[in-house]
């Protein structure tokens, strides 16, 4: 990206944060956490969620369309808030767009590489974030001696949404995906997916004591934090009222979305809208 | 639709087939079974499957591309083989063309009227063709003497597609999801979603043997066949090597499709097209 380019962007411009529904919320209430001044609006794709078991021809365009809407609001920065899109179509978005963009993967993965002793990582994750292979492609940039373990978890996404996140079904099926990462004596699991980080009193209990979760929303906000900084692209003020600090869109069901978005995000989301994003 | 209308219609063409991804295979299968000379255009909206937690207005938008796409096809009748669509989307498609639709809904639940003999029928769907309210809707317009009991079944969806068809997890759920149906004394029990049939054997041990078992998808083909000769357009000879008998469709991950399907259906598919859904 040029110099120039960035020099165009508002520090109180807005940050676009997206995901296929829901899941990316864990990344948008670490941004709230870890930089409250910055304002946000929320993208779910929840008319085509998940994206998961989705291709990657798919999830690109699915991507490519919502940043097309989250451009509309002259956001100064894109967070990819979704394994699958970060691990599918970050390349792509980044060619496509101007501003700059990060997805949850890279600093996932660098925060695993720093935590592991033995270099053994576990990644849990959908079907399309191991297949895409792109954590072990970003950890094995920075260090060939690590070696990284997917397994792709399709079970914990229902699960969750169905409120089970301490239920004696969600201990079995979490004991058999992570069986065979605990046998090789992984000491780093990556929780590769946003909706995860919803049961990791759960996975750290049958993973065990010896093995680090790592959460990729938590240093994604550090990351973006960072970049902000380095770019002085950081809002220097709280937002005031009526300033539409949290905007949250979806293109389908927002009263659903607002019922869930309320029981992980403790900031009182009074709404959501629904715009039809394949007209974008 | 007017009598003229249909007499422009060819007894040779094919029969469209949708279905929100795999689950309409169940009922495509059906046909086969019961319809052998006909030829079928199948299309599975896989890369925006699921649809049975999405809205009535979304679950429309997307029926309607669908039924523009099987136009293409100079089809002589359509099936709507996904209870969630036949549900919400029905009435709306019924009034777009001017071709004969039918549904999974009706058929089903005239067998289970037919069926009951309590007057306690249960049905477990998905949350949209439950909160939707037209199995209810249905079977009042012929005897309101019937009690309707539905169950939303979120996770069965998601565990079938993981092939845990005979497992102690799908065992569990099933018992959670169908105790109160048995605790108000049910005798039969409408299988409103094209992935049970596949869990037959489950649902069927866990309801008891007190409790018959409804299969849409069976009836829908025996009505399909009744409608199609009632109109004189059943297809009068075998169609030939090289016609296209039965030709797939879906809007993404084809060869998954494919897989998944050659184990539900032994004829031997050989492929599936890729199609953009969104253009149509």
């Amino acid at each position: 990206m040029s110099q120039t380019k960035t020099k165009l962007l508002r520090k109180d411009a807005p940050i676009g944060v997206f995901d296929s529904g829901v899941g990316g919320l864990t990344v948008a209430r670490e941004i709230m956490r870890q930089i409250p001044n910055e304002k946000i609006v929320y993208f779910g794709d929840t008319a085509r969620v998940p994206y998961g078991s989705k291709s990657k021809e798919t999830v690109t365009r699915f991507s490519e369309q919502i940043v097309r809407f989250l451009h509309t609001f002259q956001v100064k920065t894109i967070v990819v808030a979704c394994n699958t899109a970060s691990a599918y179509a970050l390349d792509q978005l980044e060619h496509d767009i101007d501003i700059p963009i990060i997805g949850v993967l890279k600093p996932g993965a660098k925060a695993a590489m720093e935590a592991t002793e033995n270099g053994r990582i576990g990644v849990i994750a959908t079907e399309a974030t191991i297949g895409s292979g792109m954590y072990n492609k970003y950890i094995k940039e920075w260090n060939r001696d690590v070696t990284i373990y997917g397994k792709a978890c399709p079970l914990f996404v229902p699960l969750i949404e169905e409120g089970l996140w301490e239920d004696p079904v969600t201990d079995e099926i979490a004991r058999r995906y992570l069986t065979e990462l605990i046998d090789i004596d992984i000491d780093t699991l990556i929780l590769g997916c946003t909706h995860y980080p919803l049961i990791r009193s759960t996975l750290g209990r049958i993973a065990g004591d010896q093995v680090t979760l790592v959460n990729p929303a938590y240093e994604t906000a550090i990351e973006l934090r960072e970049m902000l900084a380095d770019m002085d692209l950081l809002n220097d003020e709280e937002p005031g009222l009526g300033s539409n600090r949290y905007q949250f869109y979806v293109s389908d069901k927002a009263e659903k979305f607002v019922r869930f978005a309320n029981s992980i995000i403790k900031y009182g989301i009074l709404s959501a809208k629904t715009v039809n994003i394949e007209d974008y």
